[in-house]
Parts: structure tokens; sequence; C-alpha cells
């Protein structure tokens, strides 16, 4: 026993033979960065390509520096960056929940600043930044951290900076440590964040005048960061969707299995249901709900639980007593009467606070001081729902609709709507909800070639001299393509909390998009019958491991599922 | 898109690239069986080794065939069978919850036949044997479904075939659908089941004569049907388990990541505590509760949530305010004061089945009914565990134990216990129940090839002419080696419900176990600081793909965690 308890001990801190096997794995790099071995900085030049919201005239006054700096223009790569300079430190951070392949962002930064350069981690995220919290990231480091999941490597934090205070913290943290460059890899407030500090930092931060350069790098396993062709997909969410994938076909096989069971499957993905119809286009479910749908048909949350009961009970009449229900995180907020309580909630709570947290009967107080139609509803819903709906409120006075256990009431409506139609139609159903299994799992080989070759990208933007774009690699069933997306391009605004602010938008699902367009034409048949199929867990090695997500590969007009890099 | 959309639609059905691909996956024969792709049957001869329980007596006189045939000898393969006989029926059937593998048992039984013997599926489980629903299974079906997880292929029941009608019936079956054999791939009930109709068959069936031969294969996810090293373990559990491992590792993950969350995870697997251990061997969390442990040392409620709560304070002093806890899905059955109030109540309710059902305040009435040290226990619980413990029970009058929130439980008694420690200590907390992914996920390459050999095993028994026998595959390190056990050799006598039945006993975690003695000499090590690893998704090609179980292979004395079959 004592070898193997010896090889037990080695496999502690990270060292399963999966993890020490996959640090191993080769990565291939874009054409553009020359040797995959030793890949070399591109320079970019401007594309023709211009981008612009409705907002522009007020991006431009406030953020003058960096919209004349990039015009707004699109970079494409433009040969190995032969005159790259030496000497630059930079600093890199995680924002916001993590996603696979963050490491890989880190490697591929290193890799590309090569030993002229320096390169620091920032720990945890915006926080570390602002608290100055930096060391020096050693080439050890990256080869211990390429191709492992999560972000621990530099910890993340959901600071946003924002404050003039935050703002001094942060110039003193560069100057301390006389930093040139920062890339903040983050969703779509991270990069707002990093839009901002770009601009603030664009020059006079240094003795000689100088800036600091902000490059983001595009992260969410969300999916809701996407900018057509410049950008299919952030990355972590191809991987944690293949977990979800996974997951759920798991439970398809065993509700054929076991032939007695509904499983009801909430999925992560906040407001957008990207992240759901990607795992149904990979598992094809009996029943998918589409936030974007239900608020486009304007639904009521009667109106879907009819649809999901007859669904069952149309099984139930061909002897099928079992199937699976997608649900996204975020779909309550997407019912009309749902996100109309919600809001007025929002606000007797928010100017009631004091009265609210004194009054015995909470449900009670509220009720009295709701619209008529709203009162009604919220007396509806069963005791564990309006408890959630009256639960502390985040920092924005927003609900935390992850809380809401959605899938359990929507179980509860439909038995209950079961019993209506006919009292014999058998009904048992689990319910899960699948997330934090997600975000930090091992990449795919997809999510790994992707952030390795963000990070060259990233790492080649700062070595060319430019500050407040975006990293993006194009073309991912062709070979890949370095560019560039100038953040400024991306920037609206909206009302949040009572005043103006620059956001990227959230991507939503279009309804006319090639992906929801074959979910649309094939769900009526896989609720029919079992037709669906099991993705399996997601391979490093051999013939299945070259997969894309099948909504990116649909809306971005791939003639097949393989990816291609290099 | 039209290509891709073909692609997709062809998909469809169990047809993903991971599953089109899995299935041409080569599988290893133990060197037994001769050439892997053309396998032969092996016969079986005595092997000195004789089985038996301290209720030896009892069972050879309720099993007078079966005992006086196999003498309850150990059988081991005796080379090649060339004398096999052709144009036996053999039926098939899967029992009890879904295990990976099941699929590749049905493959090997039907290489293992060939073509001169003919292999029916029997459709769905027991309950398919008693109706009679038998269907031919083809070579097509073979090709489709190897290396598929799952039981979908026949479906599984789980009723217990026990009255006279139903043993009248099967025997109906076997008639009138001529069959020679039955393989029953189930859990220690399944198989305690197949020696009942392996007796009950024994001879007498057909017309002239003879009888049906009844074959068990050791199936479930839990580890509990464990003979020694004549059965380390049955199948589906290194799929499970390696499902967990992978969710837990990527929680892990998650919390050094995001550096705020504890997350507590209940893990399948009924009374006994295998999988738990196991997937923490695997992957290394803070902590890890074993059911088994807490009962030898008379552990309490309140004593567990103070070394819980202990241990998150330590953590919290060292600036790590995040980690992981495993649960056992059975631990408050093990934990004895709420084992006595769970034999209590369900006493209660037995006998107050109608005034329990009337009364309006059911706590109350039933607390009026229990000993003082009990109503004090159950007063102290929170409601939604006190209605878990008061909700119906199952047919056997026990309780439904997974569905107690155990793993919610204890986050507010920690949260409780914490907060009048310290108040100033952080603790967000989430919750997880990993149950129903890990059934029927696609096989571990070592679940594929042991339920393979276990297959091979079993119709090679048949085409020998035993019955009464559990195929079993041993030495599973050292090439494998196809054995079988003496099905009546296994037999105890238990008390359940009120009388006396025959049962395998269920193999809970041993304390001096190698695998549990490792787990105690690291778990201090892994509450102190993160040592853990991320075991990563299961890899069917390339260098991780060759793992056994983490306990079975301490337990059994392997020098590495390699497998070897042929």
């Amino acid at each position: 026993m004592s070898t193997l308890s010896d090889q037990l001990l080695k496999m502690e801190r990270h060292n399963s033979i999966f993890e020490s096997a996959v640090r191993a794995l080769p990565l291939p790099v874009c054409a553009a960065f020359g040797d995959a071995v030793r890949p070399q900085p591109v320079a970019f030049a401007a594309s023709g390509r211009v981008l612009g919201t409705r907002d522009g005239e007020q991006v431009a006054a406030s953020f003058p520096h960096s919209v004349q700096a990039s015009g707004n223009a699109v970079l494409a790569a433009a040969g190995v960056n032969r005159a790259a300079p030496r000497g630059k430190r930079v600093a890199v951070l995680f924002s916001g929940g993590p996603a696979a392949g963050g490491h890989n962002v880190v490697c591929g930064l290193k890799r590309v600043l090569g030993p002229d350069n320096t390169l620091f981690g920032v720990r945890p995220g915006p926080k570390g930044l602002i608290k100055g919290q930096l060391f020096e990231i050693t080439e050890a480091d990256i080869d211990r951290v390429i191709n492992t999941g999560g972000f621990d490597f530099l910890g993340t934090d959901r600071t946003k900076i924002k404050t003039d205070a935050q703002f001094a913290y942060v110039k003193e943290t560069c100057l301390k440590n006389s930093i040139d460059a920062i890339v903040v890899i983050g969703g779509d407030d991270s990069n707002t964040n990093a839009a901002v500090l770009a601009e603030f930092l664009f020059k006079g931060v240094k003795a000689d005048g100088s800036g600091v350069q902000v490059i983001g790098v595009p992260k969410t396993i969300d999916g809701d960061l996407q900018i057509g062709d410049l950008l299919p997909i952030s990355f972590g969410f191809d991987t944690a969707t293949k977990i979800y994938g996974e997951m759920v076909g798991n439970i398809l096989q065993d509700t054929r299995s076991s032939l007695k069971y509904w499983h009801f499957i909430k999925l992560m993905g906040r407001s957008a249901s990207h992240v759901t119809m990607e795992v149904a286009l990979q598992t094809k479910p009996a029943i998918t709900l589409v936030s974007e749908e239900i608020a486009e048909k304007k639904q009521s949350l009667a109106a879907i639980v009819e649809e999901i009961a007859q669904a069952v009970a149309v099984r139930v009449g061909k002897g099928i007593n079992h199937g699976v229900v997608l649900i996204p995180e975020g779909v309550i907020e997407f019912i009309p009467e749902m996100n109309a309580l919600i809001a007025e909630l929002n606000d007797v709570l928010a100017h009631h606070a004091a009265e609210f947290a004194a009054a015995a009967d909470k449900a009670a107080f509220v009720a009295g001081r709701l619209t008529r139609g709203n009162a009604r509803l919220l007396a509806s819903l069963p005791a564990y729902v309006v408890r959630m709906l009256l639960a502390d409120r985040d920092s924005h006075g927003n609900l935390q609709v992850s809380l809401i256990p959605t899938e359990q009431l929507l179980v509860d409506m439909v038995k209950a709507r079961l019993q209506e139609i006919d009292a014999d139609i058998p009904f048992a159903a689990h319910c899960h909800f699948l997330g934090y299994e997600g975000r930090c799992g091992a990449p795919t080989l997809f999510d790994a070639a992707y952030t390795y070759n963000l990070g060259l990208t990233a790492g080649s933007l700062i070595l060319d001299g430019r500050t407040g774009y975006m990293a993006t690699v194009t073309d991912l069933d062709r070979g890949g393509e370095p560019r560039a997306i100038p953040l400024t391009g991306l920037l609206n605004i909206e009302r949040r909390h009572g005043k103006d602010e620059f956001v990227i938008e959230k991507a939503l699902v279009k309804m006319d998009s090639p992906a929801m367009q074959y979910l649309l034409s094939r769900r009526a048949a896989w609720a029919a019958e079992d037709l669906f199929c099991s993705p399996g867990p997601r391979q490093l090695w051999g013939p299945a491991a070259r997969q894309m997500p099948i909504s990116v590969a649909l809306n971005s007009g791939a003639q097949s599922l393989e990816f291609r890099i290099g």
C-alpha cells in the first residue's frame, strides 16, 4: 500500500492524474502568432470597420482620449511585431464570477510578453488592484496552472472601481509598481469598467506624462457578451454548457431507464437564455423554456404551466411517464406579470424599508401596498416563493433572482394543474439547479485554445501600445484571427438606479437567430417522443475533443461543430 | 447552415459525437476468454474456496438444490469451454436503480453466447419478467448500445418477485418463451431475489423436468455490494463517483476562486458511505462526514455541528473563508439519537395512522406520543426537517431518508452555532445533492471493460450449465480473472418488517479498511488548508483514462490506480 499512498499524497494540491496529464496538452495558436511553441506578438492595424452605438456622441464626449486614439475602429493583426518593446510591466486580474480558461489567458499573456517583460498577478480581482496586492508571475506558475480550471491562481472579486478614491488608489498601485498596462479579464460590467479605467489612465499617470494601457478580455459563462462575428462567444461558455450538457444528458438517460420521473432542471446564466438554449441543442429534452421567447409572447405564469402540463399529459397518453424540462435561471423576470410584480415589490420595499422590517406579517404588509393585480398574483404563489420575493435585495436594491426556486414552483404548479386535468396522470418530479458546478471545471479544448490565444492577443495589444480595447479571436472554425474591439464602440447609456450609466448591453437570445430557429424547428418533435442524445463528459483527447458550442456554430454559419485554431 | 443542421438531426436518438465515437472504443477481455475480438466462453471448476455465513444451516435447508449443487464453492475459470451447448435461450433484465455499464453486461452476454444461442431482453426489469415482455436482442442492438450509459435499452424497475402468483408468472414466461436461463443485473436485494429464483426454478420447470438457470450480476453505484477480494466493487460505482468527483472538484476550485463560499454537498449512496469516501479520496475536501464513523463514535447531531463549526472557525482564522463539506446521503440514520427518534416516529406513525392523518397539528400530535428525549430532539429541529420526518413512509413503513435536506439542516445549524461562537465569522453556504446525475452517465473505461467481462462471465456460466451464482471478475489490477460466487454462500437472515428474510448483507465502510485509514490519516491536513485536487471529467481516450476507484485500489492492495484487464 505504501507505493499507492505515496502516489495519492503527490496528487494533493492540483496534481490529480487528469491535472498532471492536461498540463502537457499542446495548445494550437492562430497562424498570425507564428510558431505554436514560441508564439510571437503581432502588430495591429485599423481595419475598415468602425463600431458605434446610438449613444456615440455622449460616449465620445465622456471618453475623448480613447475615442480620438482608436476612432472606434476594429483592429486586425498586421504581421509579427518585430519592434515590440522590452521592459513592460503588466498586471492581470480576474473580475466577476469564475469561468473556465481564465488561467490560459494568463498563460498566453506570459508567453507572448516573454522574458523581456514582467507579468504581475493581482490578487484578488479589482479589490486587489485598489489595495495594490501584486506578485510576479513566473514561468513555473504558468507550467502549473496551464489548462486547469477556475480562477484560483489569482482569485476574483466583484468590486466595481467607481469612486474617486478608488481611481486614486489604482493610480497609486500603478505608480508604486511601475505598471505600464493592466489586463482585465471579465464580463460586460468588467469590460465597461475597463473602458472607464482606460480613459482615466490614458495619460499623465507617470512622471513622464505617459499613461497606463488597459485591455479587456471577454469572459462569462452566461454567453451574454457577444458582438456578432467580432465576438461569437465569451470564454467559459463552452465549458460550462458542456458540463451542464453532460449532466442533463445523464439525467435524460436516467428518465428513460427509470421510466417514472420528470426532472425540472434550472440552469445558471442570469438574464439571457444562451446557456439553456445551448444545453437544449446538445441534449434535445422534451421541454425547453426560453426567457426571451416568453417575454416576446408576453406569456403568463399560468400559460407556461399550462403548456408544460399539456406536454406531460400528451406524453403520458403515449406511455411516456418521464421527461426533462430545462429552465433558464432568470425566467421569472421575463414573465411580464412577474416582472411587474417584482418591480412594484422593489419599489414598496425601497420606500417602506423600516416599516417592512418591523412588520410582523410581511406578506400582508406588502400586499396592502400593491396594486390589485399584483396583490392577487402574489397571493396565488406558494409561501416559499413569497418568502424569496420579499427577501433581502442585493446592494443595488434588486431581487436576487437565483434564490427563487423557479424549478420547484413550476413542479408544484404543474402538479396542481395536472390534478385538475386528470387526477390519474402520473407525475413524479425532481428538481435541480446546475450552476456552480460549471464555472470552474477544467476547460474544454475549445476554451483552452481560445483563451490561450486571447492571452496572446491581449499581450500583443499591449506590446503594440494599444489601450481601451477588448481582445478577441474571430473565425474560430477557420484557423482563428486575433483582433481588437474598441471598448468605446460598444458603450450605450442605460438608466440604472436612477442615473445614467455607460454599459455594454447584455446580448439576449435573438428570436430570429439561426440557433433559436433551429431549436424552434425541433422542439415539438423532442416533446412528442424521446429523441435526446447524451453529449458525454468533455474529452481532452481522442475523436470527440474538438467541438465548439452548437449555438455558436449555427449562429456563425459554420459547416460543422469542429473548431479550428491554427 | 444546411450541412450543420443535417449533422445535428443525425445526432438525435443517442448519436452525439461522443456516443458515436465511444461505440468504436475497443474493449479488453481477460486472458481466460482468449481473443478480445472473438471472446470464447470459459468452463468453470470449483476452487478450493467455500463460502458460508452464520446462518448457513438455515440457508441449506431453504435452498437445498442450490446448496447441494454448488457446495457453496467459488468457481474459477478452467480453460475455454469447447463443449459449449448450442440453442440456449437466455433472458436478461435490469433490476433496481440504473448504473453505468449495464449495457455492456448485455453486450458481453450477447457476444459470448454468439450466433448459436439466442438472447432476449426483458422490459422493464422484474415486472417485465412477470408480464412476459421479452424481445430478441440483435447484433445491431449491441452495436448501438455498447459503451453507452444508463439502462434505457431495457428499462428497469424495482419489483421484488415474492408472491406465489409472481413466481408462477415467471415460470409461465419461461415456458412460453422456452427460456433456459435468466440473467439478473442488480444490487444486493436483486441478487438475493436471483438466489430465490434460482432455487425455485432449479428443476421441474420444463416438460423434460429440467430447470431454468439463474445468474446474478453485481450492480450498484452505492458500492455496498462488496465481497472482499471476490468482489472488490460492484459496477457503476466507478462512473458515479468519478462524475460526483468531477463536480466536487469543480466546486472546490470555485471556492478557492470566489473566496467567499462554503458548499455542503450531499452524495447519493443510501446507507453506506463508500461513495462519499471515494469522492473524498479523489478530491481532498476540508470536511468529510462518514456515517459509519459517526455511528461508531456515537456522535450526536450537536457534536457533528460543533466539529464543522470549529473547522470553519479555524480556517477563517487563517483567512480561508471557504471550503467544502461532503455528506453521505444516509448520515441521519447513523446518528444514534436521530436513529432512535426515527425508529420511535416510525412506530408512532404505524400505530396511530388514522389519528395522525386527521390531526391538525401533526408535530404536536406526534410529540405528545414520543418519549421525552425524542420529543425534545424533535422540537430542536427546524420546521422543514420536522415536516420531512413526519412525511409519508415508503411501502416498507420506512422514512425516505433521501428526502431529508440534511445538507440544509447542517448549514442552518452550523450558521447558528457560529453566531454563538463569534458573530463576525463570515459564513455563506450553498447546498447541493448529487445523485441522479451519476447513475446514467457513460461508463468510465474501468466500468466499460469490467461490465463487458462480467457479461462474458455470466454467459460463460450459463453455457457451463451453472445456476445460482453471481458472476464476478477479480484481480482487476492484474489482468482480471472471471469467477463465480455461489449466491447461497452470501445469504444471512435478517428481521425485516417483523419477519425473517434472507438477505445479502450490505457492506458498510469498515473503520479499519486501508481506504478509511488513509482518509483518517489525511483529513486533518485537508481541513487545515486547501490541499484539494480536481479529478477532471472522466476520459475515455488519452493518458488519464485508465483509473480505478481509489478506495478499491487501496482496499485491494494495488500498487497504482491503473486497472488492468487483459
